[in-house]
């Protein structure tokens, strides 16, 4: 009966496309789902000689699965999730590991930990990245939870994961929910990228006039150099779709409101509660908060006009150069901060994460997959402990060299009226991060004038307090 | 024996200072604490034929407050306010009133609220803010709980309470915890704006070269003009104030490491769950986190050395004025964020706010009481239901006639290398909020092109998917 090598419950596309990937690497696949019709949809998906199974039946379902049991839950965050466990738990047995695959907020991934492990049963949290067609041919995957029972899923993880340099993009990653940790900040990380993308765009177009047709090829050429990164290939492929029947683009008759799901706005709020900056991400979730103020908008377009200051005829081909290192300069500082988040988070909860398996496994598979990670990669294989990415030689050296044209760019966006806020807050992190002294002594002075907080000296230990009228 | 009017828990100088101001307005006093010394060090402070009594029995206390009770704990937020609650409950009545007066996390006071209407007891959250000198002098002060409750506290709050052209710095405001939010929101403005302060003196001393004492007398005049305000005449005293035994201003010896409790990184992190952009505040709570990263920053600032770009010489006296333009823009930015995030959390909370009240008692008593808090009263007096001061007709034409001088100082900034996070963000909070499009279509049809999250359209109803490629 039981001979299955791994579970997985929910059919939806990924789930499904995830299974198949499964099985297409030759390990027998089981799937769970209270809709028969996807049940059925996915045994009738996979190819002719593997074995798979689509069933309704927890029991059967886990009852088929090689004990320990390998079952990944692919249900919406939050509730279901906790829902499929209960479903699943009148059947399993100590040893067996149930593997939470979605974007589950990390403190509820803690509890289901201890939970479940009353009961013997491993829980795992794992991010996993790449869209649908990342699950179907290898997405790359974040895993977290207990080291010894990941030897049980290291098999089945490694041959579906996408590969770089013939390496899987997957690695145990750390305790606990370590998994959807680096998950979260991964999306922190995509959020800012994806605004830094916007802005471009927005500068090109609307600040300096660009054409549609002038900006395909720009991103296009982008993604053959040092840029090239998964988010620049499909702005790219975006820039080039017309809409049906039509010579404009598609994305021009995109609503400008921009959804979101909330994971950049955790991986924001929780970096606050680390006291890590992160002001790209930061800027990114405002940005697409900000996107939902249409109404207001319209209506400050008509009373707050603004004449562009006079900057004179641009020369494109230096411009779109100018930008490019901008944009690189940019992406930089958000891997910075997400990575230095990364770095604080796992002593503050004891993931003891390895950044550089973490740079390793994102550099195929996920969306913000780009070649930069191969040097961010090897600043953590030469110094393990690094606090921040500035801070290697190397990376440091590359931004000095753009840090100029990220200026220039700067300064003609404020003068076109065009809002930067990821590019500025990215700007305004290396400034403030190389500045050994900020101005935060007079905060401080301030916080101790009228709210007696004390403060600290510079020349002496020791706590004061000053009268300071 | 019941012949009190008004009684506190908790007599740190905050809450002596507060009971002693009760006393000054002919109000019998009665105060409560664990520390007998404290208690009777009220009694002494008190002046002759002053009607007070200090108490380190709850019975006693609460037994000589007149019923209906009112009692305000002061006491530090979070575990004590449930002990000091659950130290006076065995002897309140129904219809009394227990008063928090510190800085509770919002959601903690409606727990409260709710827990004591079930024994028939209203509990208050009340934001108060002035420091020691407001709580003895007059404070702004930030009640919310139920409105006809309210009735009983008026007298002793309008009395207490700092005035404005005879008008007190107290209103109730609104239902559950809406008394705390606002103080929350005011926190976070307060945490912008000394931010705000502190880039300006950077950009003076370290950007331009301005000698120490060149700084003081800037300030000074700027507390003559419409940037009058408690932060920047404090400012004005700090640049004053000399190290002891030494011709060094002491604020050169107070270090960088900013501190902070809380309050300003809860209202960044409410106003992203409420998708209320406040990036000026994010930006304030990055920095004083990013300052606690010393030993980093002393390695980068290494590393990383920047030469400025050569501006040629500075017109101090143009640049003080332009400065002083781009803080009052970038300072009705701050405000307009704050003050939009009320009008959200009003709606989510049901705290039925009235914003005008909200302006009218920060005008005097609180740490960001300002000049231009009468310029936004009378926007809400004109539109009660204003979403946003950027769309008041006057504010908006100010906001014209300065944002060209704010785009100059931070082009000089970028030049200079000098991290200018919070007037970049509300520089680009006012480029985004004027925009009637955003380029976030971009980011929708990069969602929709990865995970099929789908898109709405400009040009018609519907929610639409694309294969992009």
């Amino acid at each position: 009966m039981a001979q299955y090598d791994f579970g997985i419950v929910g059919l939806g596309v990924m789930g499904r496309n995830l299974l198949l990937n499964v099985a297409d690497h030759g390990f027998a696949a089981a799937g769970l789902d209270v809709d028969a019709e996807k049940a059925s949809a996915f045994e009738k998906a996979a190819k002719e000689g593997q074995q798979v199974k689509g069933t309704t039946s927890a029991e059967e379902f886990v009852g088929s699965i090689k004990t320990p049991r390998a079952i990944m839950l692919l249900v919406p965050a939050g509730k279901p999730v906790d829902a499929a466990i209960q479903t699943l738990l009148p059947f399993l047995e100590k040893g067996d590991i149930v593997i939470d695959g979605g974007n589950s907020f990390f403190p509820d991934t803690d509890r289901r930990v201890t939970e479940l492990a009353d009961k013997g049963i491993h829980f795992f949290g794992m991010g996993i990245s790449g869209g649908e067609k990342g699950a179907r041919f290898g997405p790359s995957m974040m895993p977290g939870g207990d080291k010894n029972a990941y030897e049980r899923l290291r098999p089945v993880f490694e041959a579906i994961a996408a590969k770089v340099d013939g390496e899987p993009c997957v690695a145990y990653l750390g305790n606990g929910s370590a998994g959807n940790y680096v998950k979260m900040a991964h999306n922190g990380i995509e959020y800012a990228l994806m605004q830094l993308i916007s802005e471009s765009y927005d500068l090109l177009k609307r600040g300096l006039g660009f054409e549609d047709a002038e900006l395909q090829p720009i991103f296009e050429e982008w993604n053959n150099t040092e840029l090239k990164s998964f988010l620049i290939e499909i702005t790219s492929d975006i820039l080039k779709k017309k809409d049906e029947g039509s010579d404009e683009l598609l994305v021009n008759f995109v609503s400008d409101r921009a959804r979101s799901k909330g994971t950049g706005k955790w991986t924001s709020q929780d970096a606050m509660n680390l006291q890590v900056p992160v002001p790209v991400i930061d800027a990114a979730v405002t940005m697409r908060d900000l996107s939902a103020y249409k109404t207001e908008r319209v209506k400050a377009a008509e009373l707050l006009k603004v004449t562009p200051t006079e900057i004179g005829a641009v020369d494109k081909q230096k411009f779109v150069a100018q930008l490019k290192n901008a944009y690189y300069f940019a992406m930089i500082n958000t891997y910075a901060q997400g990575l230095a988040q990364l770095f604080v988070a796992s002593k503050e909860y004891d993931y003891e994460l390895k950044l550089e398996e973490v740079a390793k496994i994102w550099r195929g598979g996920c969306i913000i997959r780009a070649l930069c990670l191969e040097d961010f990669r090897k600043a953590f294989q030469k110094q393990p402990d690094l606090p921040n990415i500035l801070l290697d030689e190397e990376i440091g050296a590359t931004l000095l060299a753009k840090q100029g044209d990220t200026r220039d760019i700067i300064k003609i966006a404020v003068d076109k009226g065009i809002p930067l806020p990821a590019f500025m807050a990215s700007l305004s992190y290396f400034d403030g991060y190389r500045s050994a002294t900020l101005p935060t002594n007079l905060v401080q002075a301030q916080r101790d004038y009228f709210g007696a907080h004390q403060y600290e000296r510079t020349d002496r230990e020791g706590v004061f307090h000053t009268e300071w009228k």
